[in-house]
């Protein structure tokens, strides 16, 4: 098999403005006539002028009797003035015309008498008391509605009073999503049990959303299998009926090959290749004169390459305008290196210290599915640059509101899944609070205290010489900062072994047994002080260790090792070896403390979150976690 | 009849809070289990934690062959290292699982033939190489939403992958809204043909609107005709299906009241009045532990008591946040008076001179329908204020794009129709520009110029002594600004009488025909000086003019006393006569010139005007309205 080879790569400007041009956006769907009532986030398709005047005649304002305000110009208290009923006061309800020759609607007294033949009036009316001219609210022929509006919910009422029951918008465009690739399931045969193992295709429902966010109608068809037989067909088929096609997972270089071969040959490949990360096998083509665009397969890619070619193609079409994100300086958690030559897109999350708002990359060795929807913002990083330095400003686009920002504390440091757990809950008791957490490790959270770019942080790391956790370390990176070390939990550390337990290990002594085959964490790692503490502590000689030497760098990375057997024993976590389905072995509980200066441990927000470490249903969460001991959640070990 | 008088009214914040206070809005609603494909935009009622790892399996990147790394370690070019396959390598396609034993997938040359006993490897791979590991995309067990997240087409994909082809959320309230008002047509029943006289009701479907953008489920009943019986039969029913119910029209001091009785009578009424203009007649109730509100008829006024009350009631139960609207420091076009001890809304339009954003007032003669939809922005003056002062800057809420008030050019001064129209094409030829246009009078158009407030005015001021426009004011309102007087349009002026001319009015000199009845404009007004010139030219003593005295402050309120039979004639334009079906005899063309600033005209924005105003479709569009003769429009009469 040979690897695919782009066209020559386009910058994401070019390559926008190259495909769009091919497109006379405005004009390219005819327009249509729908109800107003259903007309609410449509365009219009041309001005509306109002049908009518409104009122379209004098109407009374209220319950009473239409005069012509002339006839009680000399009415007082003391000299009444008595208008005959039918003659000169006329009784009216609201809303309807007043007769010719009336010209104001008076409220009187003994109007509660309808048989009486007189009414009496004891002060003057003006022209125009109580009624609602011609034309008051609206009046016939004025414009309603510019061309190229969206209608609002005023909109529709606007329309509907002016008499336009029906209008003439854009069209919404039909754009089919095409899913490819021979090994994916469809997500529609998901249901609530057990899931097959074969791959789940879930970004036709993602791109689909996103359509219609952009202004279009969305179709999805059925996965194709790679070959360009089948998706020929099925181009040839969506052709008749769609205004934009987008094929999914398309344009691969490699075994997506096919794709491209597909459009070349039924159509014009325009832009194969764009300078962009992640979103690069982007294709950008027609058929039969009709947009069609290759994205990519993974998710994060998907949709940066959806949201700089799809959108504002498809807005385009539907006359709708894609408003930018509004932008924030904000300053980056850490060095962040970037390819020159290339646009990256970078996911973070925001929270605002002192007067800096932090940016903290959502980590890459973090899962790719529950980051798809954590990010706060984008930092762009151009082609031109060589990447974005810790601290130094830059422009985010903002993904939340401006206002979410000052709700979140920024938590840099070591990562534990009962830190999400905090936020769910911090955020549940308060909706305008959350986290916003950076994995920096143990020694990244300290020093970004030191620098002021965190509110908390939070560390597991033991000394072996004085047998203590956190404290040491502290006075060596932090010696002036007056802080507390507040326990979250002690966090159960041990071995994993394959379901069943096949090698029966039983201590860390079966470490050193010549048929079992361990994984390591990278050196530095809490986990990885721990194991070597206890090697020693046990007088075991980690050369003795077969696999000492292969190192991962998470826990997950692991477990995974010892699943598929290619390690029988490695240490880590409980949640790590629950997430696996292996058996666990306790070896030592591991303090997990977190690290709080004064100054935030006195901010009321802080304390809202020491609320929810308190509280029961935090705690009982964190217990059905398994492997957590909380007994001294909230403790202070220590402070200076 | 008695007017009913409020209960002690409440300020807004305050009425807001103890309504809300009166309910437990997330715990009100039961969640619901939903399919996630049509679970976007609603929001999670608990965590959703991963039913499994993705991939659930090692799983091959690309097709090849799966072997384990260790044995490719020695590979060279020049000793290649020969694997057989079926024991060492084996045959995998992209997506499935590697086998046990195997840790890599090599993409090899020869792989091309099936048949083959024996691959050829010429190059070691590193463990992982090629592989997507187990949960690599999603660790089982993880969380993958938050309580409480509004679901984005991301997160619909997330849960998809996760395994959550269900997902428990948050359920969407009813809101039951109820028209009242038994002068009232539905809006159901209008058709495009002729509309009848009665006023129609729509202000039902605008709420409709908003109830769903701020996440409830809408369902507009009947018209409930004004009386205590037949609403308090439609409460009682709708009292078994909603979670919310707005009665329209309600709650207005008078005729209203009833609604107050019903109310009261069946559960509580915990606000009446509430001191902000437009909006004070708002309810704020209770039945049966359901919140009902009473919404005040006047458009405007329901779509603020509708956004200060329901709206976040409604987004409480949903869940959803009400993300604030974005604000801005703008310079009010001129001073905007108020009434203290009352919020006071006020709709502007915004559009950017110099460093300053400039906030025109919609004005209020305008017809009240079209202006629902045109202010870019909202200003509030709080309950201790008198007012705002011209040119000192306020905050303004935003209703457009922060970037949409840079395309606008902002135009203060004598409005006319045709500066609508002239809007239109400006945003047809480019949809970025647009006009922020204010109703200043020809003479508030000058100064605004002086201040530099405006790009660009509009006048239409003769002088009767040296039988010009415009020149001589400019000299005397802006001696030393350069500009230009670049001709619009001339515009019919002439005498506006009812149809088929009853009292055969020819001429001017039939004003002063002891059986007829004029109506006039106020003192200053354009028209009115062209009218006082005419009597003069004519040698015509106003005093003989029946109704000279009578004065009216716009065309159309003139052209309605004409249509109403108060006046037989008054003086004015083509286009309201029209708008009423009156007949027009015109008597002399008024010129309408722009006056632009050199600054201006020099401003590419406004060369764009021009090209707009020079263009055939523009042309036609005025000509098409009548009244209007173009054969000057663009040309420069006069600059300095």
């Amino acid at each position: 098999m040979k690897r695919h080879t782009y066209m020559q790569m386009m910058s994401v400007t070019e390559a926008r403005e190259i495909f769009l041009s091919r497109f006379e956006l405005n004009n390219m769907l005819p327009p249509e006539e729908i109800s107003t009532m259903v007309a609410r986030g449509r365009v219009t398709a041309a001005p509306v002028w109002a049908r009518r005047s409104l009122p379209a005649t004098h109407q009374a304002a209220v319950d009473g009797f239409a005069v012509l305000a002339a006839s009680t110009f000399w009415a007082t208290p003391e000299q009444p003035k008595s208008l005959a009923v039918g003659e000169e006061a006329f009784p009216i309800n609201t809303g309807h015309t007043i007769p010719r020759g009336t010209d104001a609607v008076i409220i009187v007294e003994n109007s509660s008498n309808p048989k009486a033949d007189l009414i009496t009036v004891d002060a003057p009316v003006f022209p125009w008391h109580n009624v609602r001219r011609i034309g008051d609210d609206l009046v016939g022929g004025e414009m309603v509605l510019p061309k190229g509006m969206e209608i609002t919910p005023l909109a529709q009422g606007a329309l509907l009073a002016a008499g336009s029951t029906r209008v003439a918008v854009r069209r919404l465009p039909k754009v089919i999503i095409i899913p490819t690739g021979s090994e994916l399931e469809s997500t529609a045969n998901l249901d609530g049990d057990l899931p097959s193992d074969r791959p789940s295709e879930f970004s036709s429902v993602i791109l689909a959303g996103l359509v219609t966010e952009a202004g279009g109608l969305p179709e999805i068809k059925a996965i194709v299998p790679d070959n360009i037989t089948c998706l020929t067909a099925v181009l040839k088929k969506a052709l008749a009926d769609a205004d934009v096609m987008i094929i999914n997972a398309g344009s691969l270089a490699g075994t997506g090959n096919y794709i491209y071969r597909a459009v070349a040959k039924m159509g014009e490949v325009v832009v194969h290749g764009v300078s962009m990360m992640p979103g690069k096998p982007t294709l950008l083509g027609l058929i039969g004169g009709k947009p069609v665009i290759g994205i990519p397969d993974y998710p994060i890619s998907a949709v940066l390459s959806f949201e700089q070619f799809a959108a504002p193609l498809i807005a385009g079409l539907a006359g709708k305008r894609l408003v930018p994100r509004p932008t924030l300086m904000v300053h980056p958690a850490q060095n962040l290196p970037s390819k020159p030559g290339m646009t990256e897109f970078i996911r973070v999350t925001l929270g605002r210290v002192g007067d800096k708002v932090i940016a903290s990359p959502l980590p890459r060795g973090e899962g790719v599915i529950p980051s798809l929807v954590r990010p706060d913002g984008l930092l762009v990083v151009p082609a031109l640059s060589e990447g974005l330095e810790e601290d130094r400003p830059v422009a985010a686009e903002l993904l939340i509101a401006s206002e979410d920002i000052e709700g979140a504390l920024v938590f840099l440091g070591s990562h534990d899944n009962i830190i999400d757990l905090l936020d769910t809950f911090l955020k549940r008791r308060d909706p305008r609070l959350r986290l916003s957490s950076g994995h920096l490790g143990n020694q990244g959270g300290l020093l970004s205290l030191r620098q002021g770019r965190a509110h908390f942080s939070a560390s597991h790391l033991f000394d072996p010489e004085t047998k203590t956790y956190n404290t040491r370390y502290i006075l060596r990176y932090l010696p002036r900062l007056p802080l507390k070390l507040i326990n979250l939990a002690w966090r159960e550390r041990g071995l994993m072994v394959a379901e069943g337990n096949p090698k029966n290990i039983r201590t860390i002594k079966d470490l050193i047994r010549p048929d079992v085959r361990s994984v390591n964490r990278q050196q530095g790692a809490g986990t990885r002080v721990l194991l070597d503490y206890l090697l020693e502590k046990h007088g075991l000689d980690p050369s003795m260790v077969q696999g000492y030497e292969r190192e991962e760098k998470t826990h997950m990375a692991v477990a995974v090792n010892v699943h598929s057997g290619i390690a029988d024993v490695g240490i880590g976590t409980f949640s790590a070896a629950k997430a696996l389905g292996l058996d666990f072995i306790p070896l030592t509980p591991e303090r997990y403390d977190l690290v709080v200066p004064e100054s935030t441990f006195n901010d009321p927000r802080f304390q809202i979150l020491l609320e929810v470490m308190h509280s029961q249903e935090y705690q009982e969460a964190v217990a059905a976690l398994g492997g957590y001991d909380l007994k001294d959640c909230g403790k202070i070990f220590w402070e200076q």
